[in-house]
């Protein structure tokens, strides 16, 4: 078992930026940081094998806590030999602790001291999540990396309503950092406190009392304006301790990733490329193109014609219109791959400029050049 | 261009039975025979990357003349630089003719002398499908091996009716053969006649007429007993000069294809193994199974034990299982790649057997090992 200490390496930090270059190392392998992290829900990335997941660079994935919990089961996974050996990904797994999806998917979800009570979205059973019964479940995944229970408030909420949920977060996490004392693994902490500063700093303080080895920054990007989370990191970021790894939960689109690493984050994931690929948006160099638009029919060139991954190199624009409108499951998968693949790709520029000490002037570059929005070329 | 003449090449005839060995070829390449191949109707088999399915031992895919005729059309798929190049498969391409689409699928389809006045499935417009027409697209997508516009008749129908439809297939591989005259590409006949051996004799005669360079025989596993399609072949076959290849359209179980190349056929396709496969349906030794019977939850051995193919060496029923309750879009693609490769490896069996002289045993080493049922385990 890997020492608790080794697992993150902070090898280089930007000057003219919060960025900074480092290496998680678990059980499973290492990845360098600043790293994206696809999303694969229900033990699969989407329409894809892990090959393929790690063609397009990722060293780590996140898996969905309460998806797994609820079908097919910890217990069973466990009795499989573990996700990784079910899902047969050898590298690097990050779960969530259930908390996010209870409060977005479950009915009838109710939050008390004890944890939280949800029915199931798939049978309706009933079930009790507790900080313990997370981290358990978490444990019997065979999980890498895991993250305590947290409570998410929706924005807007008011200023009491966030300061209540991130003092039950604090109190969840250190009842989790008990139950999973001397296990294998590691465990993150995460930060809460909304859109207010004041709050995200109180959050901090309380976390870094149990001293845990990374930190994850929940509850953006959850509807408040992109400035406004950008402020918040920006505000928060430089009061973490610098050796620690920072995971900005559920952000990812390619813009916030490049803004991300500016302000000194390490760990990205977001269902956002899978899901737009599987429903027809491709990301290419200026912006994401919906490749059933009209435009397309006859568009004999690749995807994005400044990429080299495997879809841009063997397909066009034309036929990948074709295999979607037809509704053909193979416009999903290829998609997904390229969306994973650009990502990939962004990330290892970033990580490369970061080393080149031109972090700065690729972020100006990027900016200029790609537009958040859907384009038509 | 490829001379005609070099099209098939027999290379062995076995001796107990009707089993032959041969090769095909075409501008895109070889492909042993007998062989299987599988069915991509819109430019993709489902699921399936090509270089995935060659994986499978394919040479030769099928695609629906129909599907692309209406979408995306065949003059986009010429100004692609036709079918090969569009769908990225550089290997053979047989195409049908539309005909048994015209009748399934469309609306208000109406057989004259002319040809097929259909409406379109996907937007109700009107088009008429002659023989000529189907030529003239297979052409423009760039077919290797063309089928002629034919009528195949339901199951059971008057012997008056199948007489009529062999007579009209007649007459039109005749305008086919005209219209094709003198262009690249190979344009077999094909034999109808229903259940009624003296009208597939006479079919083949009219057809043997034109002396095409390989011969389909059409309108059989259409709802008839298997034992009597069995039948009906091996009264046919024997009168089929033994130059040119055989091809037996959509027919594709296990113990068809056996027993099909133990009558002498060369060529089979058929839409199940990837059908089945997205149904949840696998083919495994000793028959099928389904891989959402509550039996396989916490079964960890592999789909097919004694499948050596990606799937079979990487994941559990149990995982697959998982996938396919919790619909995901890979337990599709997994299984549809499983399936084709059971039965590509089964013809590579039935090839070396023939090659080795002991095809009689293989097949009844297989038929009794073998059930074409659902099985649990």
């Amino acid at each position: 078992m890997m020492e608790k200490g080794d697992f993150f390496k902070l090898t280089k930090e930007d000057t003219g930026t919060g960025a900074r270059l480092g290496t998680i190392r678990t059980d499973h392998g290492e990845s360098e940081t600043p790293t994206f992290m696809p999303v694969g829900t229900q033990g699969t990335v989407k329409a894809l094998i892990p090959e393929e997941v790690a063609q397009t660079g990722a060293r780590i994935i996140l898996c969905n806590t309460y998806h797994l919990y609820l079908r097919p089961g910890a217990d069973l996974i466990f009795r499989a030999g573990g996700l990784h050996k079910f899902m047969n990904w050898p590298n690097t797994i990050l779960t969530d602790s259930g908390g996010f999806q209870v409060n977005s998917l479950a009915h009838l979800s109710k939050i008390g001291e004890e944890g939280v009570l949800f029915r199931s979205h798939i049978d309706g059973s009933l079930h009790l999540l507790t900080p313990e019964k997370s981290i358990e479940v978490q444990e019997k995944l065979g999980s890498d990396i895991m993250m305590p229970l947290d409570i998410c408030r929706p924005n807007p909420s008011p200023y009491k309503k966030y300061e209540e949920a991130l003092k039950q977060t604090s109190r969840w996490a250190t009842r989790s950092k008990q139950f999973h004392e001397g296990k294998p693994g590691i465990l993150f902490g995460i930060i809460q406190g909304g859109i207010y500063l004041d709050l995200r700093l109180a959050s901090l303080e309380d976390i870094e009392e149990l001293d845990l080895p990374g930190l994850a920054i929940g509850g953006l990007s959850v509807g408040e304006e992109k400035e406004k989370m950008y402020e918040i990191l920006e505000g928060l970021i430089p009061h973490i301790p610098r050796e620690k790894p920072r995971y900005l939960m559920g952000v990812g689109a390619p813009s916030s990733l490049v803004k991300g690493v500016s302000l000194g984050i390490d760990l990205f994931d977001c269902v956002l490329p899978t899901r737009l690929g599987r429903n027809g948006t491709a990301y290419c160099a200026y912006g994401k193109i919906n490749i059933d638009n009209a435009c397309f029919r006859e568009d004999f060139s690749p995807l994005d014609p400044a990429c080299d991954c495997y879809v841009c190199k063997n397909y066009t624009r034309a036929y990948l219109r074709h295999l979607f409108v037809s509704r053909e499951m193979l416009a999903g998968r290829l998609l997904s791959y390229h969306n994973l693949y650009f990502l990939g790709k962004l990330m290892a520029q970033i990580r490369q400029a970061i080393k080149e000490d031109r972090f700065l002037e690729f972020q100006r570059e990027f900016q200029k050049i790609y537009q958040e929005r859907s384009i038509k070329e």
